[in-house]
């Protein structure tokens, strides 16, 4: 194994030191459940948008010690010898199941339950928090932006405002939620995203004039491509680039406005190409937009949305504040007990959650309904007497990772498997302002 | 050279697609100069901090098309084959220069310059923005984190509230701001970093009673170890805690709270613990804290504090909001000529820019100067004759990366320079609230 494909690292340090004690108090294969989930949703997040599950399952592929790591966790005495040698045979044998990706979520949903030795359990905490965390927060932000641009088309621009490597996910998150493209070709090539662009400003100044600009851009990419036409003149850059393109032979695909009030720009610029006689010729904007200002531009003049820092850093929420907590183990007798932490604020519900959406006569989603204290199949029971559709699937067994959540394939499944589960959402749903979720949790404890 | 580590693709597709129209137009090869900087700061922020620096070169190291990506984009039609033959040979052979990481900037400190060939230089644009703006907005969080700490050891534990490769970057980043540890292992083995770690409450559940967790980490980790108290109920926590290291022969290290007020829980805990005569077990503190939380708990009896999501996400800024400008280029007759965005709220000043920090009597910044149109040489003369610090050094000379700017060392020799910088800045620097730069951007246009 490569060391920088190793994904054991990417860990808080205290993850193993846990493990080494646990080894020799001789608690480390305990079976455990633990569970991630969010306590609340954000206050301007009206639902979650799961993402990331099929990264992680590639993370967890490749989740094994490399000689090098092992080297340096002796040197520098992070754990014992006897850590050591469990961590150096280590693969994750445990069971994983979780909403699909793609799935909506709400406060307290179980996105991921991990069933597992306490060991394996804790090892994959962070690289499963980190990974949600972020691509859970892109996709939501998402799934806002295009809820908000009402079918026009969302473009993912974002790669330079973000971390290099976290914009690869970002687009992979951003497709989830809903957006057609990315620009970032590292994306494109791993998850089979389309790639888009356009130009820059220093395309344009790199030519002796905007006429030159527009002309090489036109003979390299053809006249259905995209003229950036703010570096100047607004109104002077939409008339050269129209001609130069007839000049070309073709009519032009589409203008850029990057800068400047966009609503006022995007009906200058609409009647402009229109007394052209330019009624193809597109407009896509790309200054500073999220779901607010994509609402804003509702009824302007615009044919698709290019959205950058706002979807790259969550729209305000860059991180999903998802955790992942204890909820059941075995006790030194082999009995299955449930575990809570008590102290103020940062409460859990102990015991594993069976999780079904409830619909109403409507078809609409009324509940998040999370069954504890009771049997997988009791649990299936209960659910179907509510009228609610369960929401968790398989994604480990016995540590073999099911196929079909991993690739590019499944970042298409994702994406469309939103879109049903967005529909099947409340009308609450679908506001852009702060307020509770669209779908309320409710815990039916069958033990009491 | 391995898929996975060329860094070519961790871009947006313009860059390329510029390029070709560039190479088709015989414009690709003009020189040119980019800089990379901020129009302003952030409201938050009274100073940014450069980093990321070294993590770039790194990147440049690797910027090598692979044969896997090169046939993907002629697959995908995205270039045409002329220029698949020039990437196919690619190697940035340009300089670079820029503020040496560690450094504080403004409102338009040239943090890079980059002086190459049209083709060179965009194709690296951005992966330098990625790398400068995520690196830079947590450095310049971690900074004011730290002027609220006054000295109070400050520790990253944020690896799982942002993207799992992000995570590591912002650890480097954290240290270079002052932070003097971090919880994650890749940071640790990958930039030498001090790693840090206590332990979750999951481990407390596992264990049958919080004396066998206690007992179990005691054994395991040595009485100088953090436990943590607020599982159950804090008081009896951290009774038991102070009693069970003394039957294990030694004094507790630290307690640490994770959930509740902090401050008055600090007070609480710091006369438990005295009363108890455990005048030297220390108590670190873990839940929600930012800059402002840190400076609330100033006054409280708190020995360290463990920053996690605020850190990584930059405070409220996750992202620098740098820029990546083409200020000066030859024309085809092969004169150098300033070239600037015109259009609204997003002009540039073209030119490029030798910059220097022009220190007061007192020995404090005054001045950010930014000396344009003139050579390097009478540019060294003006900021000599203003008493200012010349804050530019070369770090890519015809493509030869300065070694002394990558890897481990590059980070302490960074953390370094900014506590240097740092002291430099007058008072206005270290104020919390929002407000204007510390120190002003002054353009000097020796044409003029």
């Amino acid at each position: 194994m490569n060391f920088s494909n190793s994904t054991t690292f990417l860990t808080d340090m205290y993850e193993l030191t846990m493990v080494d004690a646990a080894l020799k108090a001789g608690t480390a294969h305990r079976k455990t459940v633990f569970e991630l989930f969010g306590r609340r949703l954000p206050t301007t997040r009206r639902f979650g948008v799961v993402a990331g599950t099929g990264r992680f399952l590639e993370a967890l592929q490749r989740f094994q010690f490399t000689e090098e790591q092992l080297r340096w966790l002796n040197d520098k005495q992070i754990v014992s010898s006897e850590a050591i040698k469990y961590l150096e045979n280590f693969k994750f044998k445990g069971d994983i199941s979780g909403y699909a990706e793609g799935e909506c979520y709400f406060s307290g949903s179980p996105i991921l339950t991990v069933k597992a030795d306490f060991a394996e359990a804790v090892l994959i905490e962070t690289l499963a928090l980190s990974i949600l965390n972020h691509d859970c927060a892109v996709a939501s932000a998402a799934s806002r932006m295009t809820i908000a641009a009402h079918g026009r088309p969302c473009l993912d621009m974002g790669a330079r405002r973000t971390h290099e490597r976290a914009a690869v996910s970002a687009a992979r998150s951003a497709v989830i939620g809903g957006f057609v493209g990315t620009s970032d070709l590292e994306a494109g090539i791993r998850y089979n995203i389309p790639t888009i662009g356009t130009s820059a400003h220093a395309f344009t100044l790199l030519h002796d004039s905007e006429e030159d600009a527009f002309r090489v851009q036109i003979d390299s990419l053809g006249t259905s491509t995209t003229l950036l036409v703010d570096t100047y003149d607004i109104a002077q850059g939409v008339e050269r680039a129209v001609k130069i393109a007839r000049e070309a032979g073709g009519e032009l695909g589409a203008v850029r406005l990057d800068s400047g009030d966009l609503v006022a720009q995007a009906f200058k610029v609409r009647g402009q190409l229109d007394a052209l006689g330019a009624h193809g010729t597109k407009i896509t904007v790309t200054s500073d937009l999220d779901e607010y200002a994509i609402a804003a531009l509702g009824a302007a003049p615009v044919d698709s949305y290019g959205v950058g820092t706002r979807l790259v850093t969550g729209s305000g929420v860059p991180t999903a504040a998802l955790v992942y907590k204890m909820v059941e183990r075995e006790d030194s007798a082999g009995n299955w007990i449930d575990v809570a932490k008590k102290s103020a604020s940062k409460s859990t519900v102990g015991g594993e959650k069976y999780a079904g959406r409830v619909l109403s006569e409507s078809g609409y989603a009324a509940e998040e309904l999370l069954v504890v204290n009771c049997s997988a199949e009791r649990a299936a029971e209960v659910l179907a007497e509510h009228n609610a559709r369960p929401l968790q699937v398989p994604l480990v067994t016995q540590g073999v990772i099911d196929d079909s959540r991993l690739g590019a394939r499944a970042v298409e499944v994702a994406r469309d498997h939103h879109v049903q589960s967005r529909n099947e959402l409340p009308y609450q749903a679908w506001r852009l302002s702060e307020g509770e979720a669209a779908v309320p949790t409710r815990y039916l404890d069958l033990s009491a």
